[in-house]
């Protein structure tokens, strides 16, 4: 397991992690298995898409206006409430298949840290899975 | 993989699996790797967030308005149609990093199920997965 | 890990994944473990819930209902930018508990691969983690 620190910029933000979590795989020489990205935090989450050409401000403004400012009860900080729950249904989890040494991903996917209620330093683990077991089940199947 | 049986209090509900989760692992004596939380229903649903000082209550509010109840084409109950939606948006399945034997957690971060149709006893699976072999080959890189 | 190549019908559309992903488990024979089921798009997501009777017809409707038709930056392609925010709010990545050979899912409780841009050929990539490391310190434990 590897520790990413990510330096947001914006109140909302969105961040590529791809190649940080790509050199992370790199480093641990691992050829398959799973990659497991996690933001240990209740007021950013992790989740993948297009980033560039105002792809990001799009998804930030959608879920403002997806995920409603009700009056919210959370006594703690009612100020950060609305980043709590956006943080949970977007999700703080994601796990992406390596082959070759590298993240499956598509064309114009990337992996996406969303910052709800910065700017802050977030922390995101990274943890490998060699699949071997598994492929040589396989194999012999 | 170990089956943790969940009685829900109301119709919406979010409980704290935490601790739960973390006495699986403290029984596996797994000391490093992924932690996968899973519920094995179509309206219920896992995520993280703060749990306390309402924010779940918060959160229930937040997905009844961000979910619109539409007419359901539904057939086998319209009732629990818009639990169903609910859950999965939100989706069921998590996979958290282990390390030292704990879940790696924020401060204020804590493993929710959250019931979108009860109450009922839920049934979520947690099935480990040990990181040695990445350790090793990273050890070696 | 195993490439599908699912063929979706509709613009938005739902592909239950439920017996495409089960038999690359009985191929690889594996009993224990962890399946992951990851969309290689921005604009496709996976997810589970039941499927029939409307069901994903009611889903589609809600996930149109919930993500509004803003007016989009993305230059690249407009027409497409929905997609794009509905399949990073949804998710492209699924962990599922295999045990005895089979998917651990709930009686109505299937794979569902969502489209929001088709029709399209998609790529879902499976990949497979035994648990033996885990199951043999549990045993020990």
């Amino acid at each position: 397991m590897e520790l990413l620190r990510i330096k947001t910029k914006h109140l909302k933000d969105v961040v590529d992690l791809t190649e940080l979590v790509q050199s992370v795989i790199r480093k641990a020489a691992m050829k398959e298995g799973l990659c497991s990205v996690f933001v240990t935090h209740t007021t950013a989450a992790v989740t993948t898409g297009e980033i560039g050409e105002g792809t990001e401000q799009d998804f930030l403004q959608i879920v403002e206006h997806m995920i409603p400012r009700i009056q919210f009860r959370h006594a703690h900080d009612p100020s950060h409430a609305w980043s709590h729950m956006a943080a949970s249904i977007l999700g703080p989890s994601l796990t992406i298949p390596v082959s070759a040494g590298s993240l499956v991903l598509g064309t114009w996917q990337s992996v996406m840290l969303v910052e709800l209620d910065g700017p802050r330093e977030r922390s995101v683990y990274v943890s490998l899975i060699a699949a071997e077991p598994v492929t040589q089940k396989t194999g012999r199947g």
